[in-house]
C-alpha cells in the first residue's frame, strides 16, 4: 500500500487497512500541518465522526473512508437494517459531497444480493477496488494534465520555472493517494520539470496553508503561501503560467462547486489569460444536475470565519478569535465556477472543454442518455 | 473636535490635537478590535513610527497624521535642516502613500517662506486645515455617494436592506472622520436608511475583521464578515447591491491601487453586473503615473501570512502560527484594478467615470495642463 508521496521520505497512502478487515488507518489531517498523528477507525461512529468533523477530507478521501466505514459497520451487524441504517448516518455527515453518496451507494448494491455472512468481507473487498480504482485514475488524470502543461514550459525562457497556482487542497491529502489537482504537479516534480506552486491559503479553514504547504513540503516541491487575495496580481505581473484546482461536484454542464473563493480565480485567469484548469475525480460529476446554480451550497459554522487554530508561541496549539465579540460572520463553503471561465476539465480520460459536450464525450458510458431538459433560469432570492 | 461616527456612543476624531500645538493623540489601531487605547504622539519619532507600525494606517488618516508630525518636528527645531531631516524621515515611513508626500509637500510650502520663530505655528495651523479639509471632503464624498445608492433602495422590494459590501477600512478609522468608502454607509444609516455590509475580513492583516467590523459595530450599522473568498458566490446569489471600496493610490487613467484582493472583488462585480465603486480622496490621485501598472507595489512581511493575531480563550492577546515553520510566504500590500472595471468614482467634488477624462472633467485644476504621452505598454517580468 506505498503511494508514489512521501512524509519525510516515507511513502504513504492516507488511508490504510488492517490486513483482518477489522479497521483501516487515516491521518488526522485537523492536526496538520503541524502534528502528524494517525487514527484507527474500527466502528462505525468512529468513521462518520472522521468524515464529518474532517479528519479526512477531499471528496474521493471521503468516499474511500465512507466505504471502508460501511463494511465495517456490516463486520458488526450484516442486517439489511443495519446496512440502511449505516448508509444513512454516512450520508448525513457532509451533505455537498456526492462521492460519498456514490461510493456507499456502490458497497450497498454489492452487498445487498449476498447472504449476511458474505456481506462483510464483499464490502470490504469492494471498499478497497474504490480505493484503488481512486489511485489509478488519479495517476491517469496526472498523466493527462502533465501533457497540458509540458506545451506551456516549452514556452518558456530556459531554466524558467512552470508557476502554478492552486486553491484549497485537492492533493495527496484529498484523495487515496496522489491528489487530483496536484496529481501533474507531483508527476512533473518527479520527473525533473522544474515546477513552482502558489499556495492559497484559503480560508477560512486554511488547507492550504495547513495542508497542501504541508504535503508539498514534505515530497519537496518548491511552494510559496500567499493570501487569497493575492492571486489577482500575481495573475496580472505574469508570474502564473496556469492555475489547477479540485471539485467537489459537478453539474452536467461543467460548471464546478470547489471551495469558496474558485469562482474569483477563475475570473482573475480569464482576465489575464490564464489557463484555469479543473482535476475531475470521475464520480464527482453530478448528472442529475443541469447546471451549478442547482448544487445545493453548504453553509458552515460563523465560529469557522471570527476565529483562527494555529501553534503558539510555545508551539501549542492554540485558537485566537480575530473579530469583536458581538461582529456576526457569514460562511458559505462553495462557490460555483462557470464552466465558461474554465479552459478544461482534467480528468483519468483525458481533458475535455468544461460543457455538456465535453463531459458526454468522455463520460458516454455514465452520462444519462436522455437529452438535458431544457434549463429554467432560476431567480435570485 | 466631535465627529459624527460614535465609539460606544462617544462621537469621535481619530486624531485630536493638543490646544497648546505641542502633540496630537490618536488610536492605536493596532490594538483594534479587542482593545480600545489612545497614544499621544508628542515627538517626531513617535510619529514615524505611529505611520509606520500602522498605529494609525489609510492614506487620509497618514496624511493629517504626517502633517502634524512636521508640526510638532518643527517646534522642537524650526531650522531647514530640520524641516529636511523631518519631511524625509516621514515620508520613509510608507512608500507607497501618495497623500504623506502630499501633506508633508503641503505644510512644508506653506512654512519654507516662514521665519523660523513662525514655522511650528504655521506649519500647526497648516496641519489642522489639512485634517479639517479631509473631514469636509469625506462628508461632500458621502453624499455623493449616497446619491448613487438611493435610485438602487428604490428598485427593492418594500422593506428590503440594501447590501454593500467592503474590502479593507477605508472607514472613519482611515481618514480623520467618517470614512471614504463607508462615508455614504453612515450618512445612508443615520438617516434610517435600511442598509448591510458585508464586510470582507481582508487578509493578511485583518483591517475587515478587526477595524471596519469594529467600527460599524460601534456606530450600530448591521454587517456580517465573511472571508474574502465568499465576495464573489454573494454577488453571483445576487445578495450583494453595490460594492464600495476605497483606494490608496489612483492613476491618472482612473486604474486604482487598493488593499491586495480588490481587484478579484472588481472582476466579480463585473461578471454578476453589480456596481462597482471607488471612493477616492482627492490627493489620492497621482497625476504623474499614466496607468496603474507603473504604480509600485509593496511586498510586506510573509509572516503576516503565516501568523495571525487575536485573543486567545483568557482574552489576552495573542499570535499563532498558520503554516508550517518551513514554508515560505509572498505577500503583496496591493492590487491594481484596472478602471474598465469599476462604475464610478466617488469624489467630494461629485462621481465620475475612472478614466483619464472623468479625472479630468472633476479636478481640471489638479490635472496636469499637457495631454499625457501616449502608452507603451510594459512587457510581463
Amino acid at each position: 500500500m506505498l503511494g508514489p508521496v512521501n512524509v519525510a521520505g516515507i511513502p504513504y497512502r492516507t488511508i490504510w487497512p488492517d490486513p483482518d478487515g477489522s479497521a483501516v488507518s487515516i491521518i488526522d489531517q485537523t492536526l496538520l500541518p503541524h502534528r502528524f498523528a494517525t487514527v484507527r477507525l474500527a466502528a462505525l461512529p468512529a468513521f462518520a465522526h472522521a468524515i464529518r468533523e474532517m479528519l479526512v477530507r477531499g471528496a474521493p478521501l471521503i468516499g474511500a473512508t465512507a466505504a471502508y466505514g460501511l463494511a465495517v459497520a456490516l463486520r458488526h451487524d450484516p442486517s439489511d437494517t443495519a446496512l440502511g441504517t449505516a448508509h444513512a448516518a454516512l450520508l448525513a455527515t457532509r451533505p455537498t459531497a456526492v462521492n460519498l453518496r456514490w461510493a456507499i451507494d456502490r458497497v450497498r448494491t454489492t452487498v445487498a444480493p449476498q447472504p449476511l455472512l458474505r456481506r462483510a468481507e464483499a464490502a470490504w473487498a469492494e471498499a478497497g477496488r474504490i480505493a484503488d480504482e481512486d489511485v489509478a485514475r488519479n495517476r491517469a488524470l496526472g498523466e493527462h494534465g502533465l501533457a497540458l502543461l509540458e506545451p506551456i514550459v516549452r514556452t518558456r525562457a530556459h531554466g524558467r520555472r512552470l508557476h502554478i497556482l492552486t486553491h484549497c487542497n485537492a492533493g495527496w491529502l484529498a484523495t487515496v493517494d496522489l491528489g487530483t489537482a496536484l496529481a501533474p504537479i507531483y508527476l512533473a516534480h518527479n520527473r525533473g520539470l522544474p515546477i513552482h506552486v502558489w499556495v492559497d491559503e484559503t480560508r477560512p479553514r486554511n488547507q492550504g496553508a495547513s495542508l497542501t504547504a504541508w504535503e508539498l513540503g514534505q515530497h519537496g516541491v518548491p511552494h510559496t503561501l500567499v493570501s487569497d487575495n493575492a492571486g489577482g496580481h500575481l495573475m496580472q505581473r505574469g508570474q502564473v503560467d496556469a492555475v489547477i484546482v479540485g471539485a467537489d461536484r459537478i453539474a452536467a454542464n461543467g460548471d464546478v462547486a470547489n471551495k469558496i473563493g474558485t469562482y474569483l480565480k477563475a475570473l482573475a485567469a480569464r482576465d489575464c489569460d490564464v489557463p484555469f484548469f479543473v482535476a475531475v475525480p470521475g464520480p464527482t460529476i453530478d448528472w442529475t444536475l443541469a447546471e451549478g446554480s442547482r448544487i445545493p451550497v453548504e453553509e458552515r459554522n460563523p465560529r469557522e470565519v471570527t476565529h483562527i487554530n494555529g501553534l503558539d508561541a510555545q508551539d501549542r496549539p492554540a485558537e485566537v478569535r480575530l473579530a469583536p465579540t458581538s461582529t456576526q460572520a457569514a460562511n458559505p463553503a462553495f462557490d460555483i465556477t462557470p464552466g465558461r471561465l474554465i479552459t478544461a476539465l482534467l480528468t483519468a480520460r483525458g481533458t475535455c472543454p468544461a460543457t455538456t459536450n465535453g463531459l458526454r464525450s468522455l463520460f458516454p458510458d455514465l452520462a444519462p442518455l436522455p437529452p438535458l431538459a431544457p434549463h429554467t433560469p432560476e431567480l435570485p432570492p
